[in-house]
């Protein structure tokens, strides 16, 4: 494995609405824009920054992951994603070293990239994502 | 201001030598050095990914800030580092914005580049550290 690149970080916001003008007219990032995942209940409002992104996360639902970290540990930083090829052979390699898997298997992300998340017990304490774009 | 990419992501760590073989050998990121940083009490493991960096930091001391972050949060994401041009400049900019500031001057850090944080009250909970490579 060697990850090509930060593909993004995700940052857990209460309001989009509050936090794009932000990142936007202060922090002078691009914005790109905003996408609805489903799967995790969350808005995502995205800006880029080289040749990587940040992703805004706000929460639609209580049952969102995000909700329930926030309710934990407040806002700001929620994972690292690294882009990677081959996804599920990565996770294959991972899962026989030892590590913990939150997902087995890819599931669909933003943009319909494949994604799938390593439990930070397993990673010092860091919630890491792989991300494979869509082909 | 417009930060031309992420410098690198500080991650508090126990233990470079618990942490470097993970993220060398199992993440298989490119392991660049090591670095004492006498002001923040830290020794720093670098480790590349695409045109960003992964810095590792273990502190030195119990005075070390990365000991005080570690005691309250655990091992984890501490910071993300943005690359800007006229560092003095956007300090000053940031601070006219109402953004509270850690440092208002830059300091020196790691490969002597100049740096400052931004307090996380203002970012949203995120602690942004600008940084600008040594001229």
């Amino acid at each position: 494995m060697s990850p090509k690149r930060i593909d993004h970080i995700g940052i857990a916001v209460r309001s989009l609405e509050q936090s794009v003008p932000l990142y936007r007219d202060v922090l002078g990032l691009k914005f790109l824009g905003y996408e609805t995942v489903e799967s995790e209940q969350v808005r995502v409002a995205f800006m880029e920054i080289g040749e990587s992104r940040i992703e805004l996360l706000e929460p639609l639902s209580p049952d969102s992951p995000i909700a329930g970290y926030m309710e934990k540990k407040g806002e700001g930083i929620h994972h690292i994603a690294l882009r990677v090829d081959g996804i599920e052979q990565e996770l294959d390699r991972l899962s026989a070293s030892g590590f913990r898997l939150i997902h087995e298997r890819p599931k669909v992300g933003a943009h319909g990239s494949r994604v799938a998340f390593v439990h930070p017990k397993s990673t010092l304490g860091v919630l890491y994502e792989l991300c494979q774009p869509e082909d």
